[in-house]
């Protein structure tokens, strides 16, 4: 029973839309904190109260996954958040690279959230020479032109761009190089890459932006 | 001619889902560099290719505001990106005060795109003795208990929020007692703020989840 769905899930896993993920990781985020709090099931109307969504689209987003649910009990909360742990990963550790010892690869390193989330942040590099060898907070900066011998000896999962946009693009293609599919671009630039490699951007403006429109069409609301 | 939908959208703005906001962002983007290169009419199937999206969604998206296109010619960029510019807020300047200064706060003082796209960043604050007063890069670090008079007289409009988690509700409290109405978030925990102020959430943990997911399903996807 379920297996049909699970399977068939199995083999489509690229028609999971960003959205749902994105859910996927808020609801781990509120099953994490009810488990904290001692509770042991939850039902489909309760997260969707917490997490402001409807229960017809929670339900849609666990059911594309398998059939997690008990018919009057609930989700049991422990068994909801290891399942959705195994859909997103979460239930391995996965070794990341910050690429650019700048400001923001400085404040990235001692981020709790990562580790907290199976996400262990190995090295950091860069190609000043100024910082090569320097130690910033756990981590000695290497050099960026040992990123291919590095990677592979840590085994690095994911990439964490983080140097300024006009080496952005050379940075990622050296990354690419070393055969590391995952990239989070903090860089203000999009990157080329070839298909298969995923590119997450990190736009610090265009959050400002969704918060300029908001502002304004407010202001032109009470204008009109 | 048209004046009716424009009408109706301006009474109308919260209709404008996110996704719609960021696609804006990056047309905006993409209109800039053609404007670059000289470009002086571009039609949705052009804009639609180099976005990667369908051209119906390019049309959809620009006849919600009302019509820009001239039939035949396609839209003139100029005026798109002034009209988007406008929509988004973005033919003014907005001031901006971050609050904390510590790495993320200090990474984001001469982050080049903000200024760029008409966010001006006006002050950082702390409530680090240690740290008030001094100052890092081109702002002298302000006390956070002075929030309230600084905000008023540099006419903040959008505030920052770069302080660790345990921190973050306080902080917001205090933004929100200012009278500003926009926070970004950089902080990883939610915030509750009273309705009519706008929140956006970075969380950099959620960007290497959906990394993490993309890896798995592949994985997955390769194993059957």
């Amino acid at each position: 029973m379920g297996n049909n769905r699970s399977d068939k899930t199995k083999q489509s896993p690229g028609k999971v839309s960003l959205s749902t993920v994105r859910r996927l990781s808020k609801y781990y985020r509120t099953l994490a904190d009810l488990i904290k709090d001692g509770v042991e099931y939850v039902s489909s109307d309760e997260l969707a109260r917490i997490e402001g969504l409807t229960s017809a689209q929670v339900r849609k987003d666990f059911s594309f996954f398998g059939n997690f649910g008990k018919r009057g009990l609930g989700y049991t909360t422990l068994d909801l958040k290891q399942n959705i742990a195994e859909i997103l990963g979460l239930d391995r550790q996965w070794n990341v690279a910050i690429i650019g010892a700048g400001n923001i690869g400085t404040a990235l390193i001692d981020y709790k959230e990562f580790a907290a989330h199976g996400f262990h942040l190995k090295m950091i590099f860069d190609n000043d020479p100024s910082k090569i060898g320097k130690k910033i907070k756990s981590l000695y900066v290497k050099d960026i032109e040992t990123m291919s011998e590095e990677f592979e000896k840590e085994k690095i999962d994911i990439a964490i761009l983080a140097v300024p946009a006009e080496a952005a693009q050379q940075a990622a293609d050296r990354i690419v190089k070393t055969g590391v599919k995952a990239i989070l671009n903090f860089a203000p630039r999009s990157l080329n890459v070839p298909e298969g490699t995923a590119v997450r951007q990190e736009n610090t403006a265009m959050e400002l932006e969704a918060l300029s429109y908001f502002i304004t069409s407010k202001q032109k609301q009470e204008a009109s």
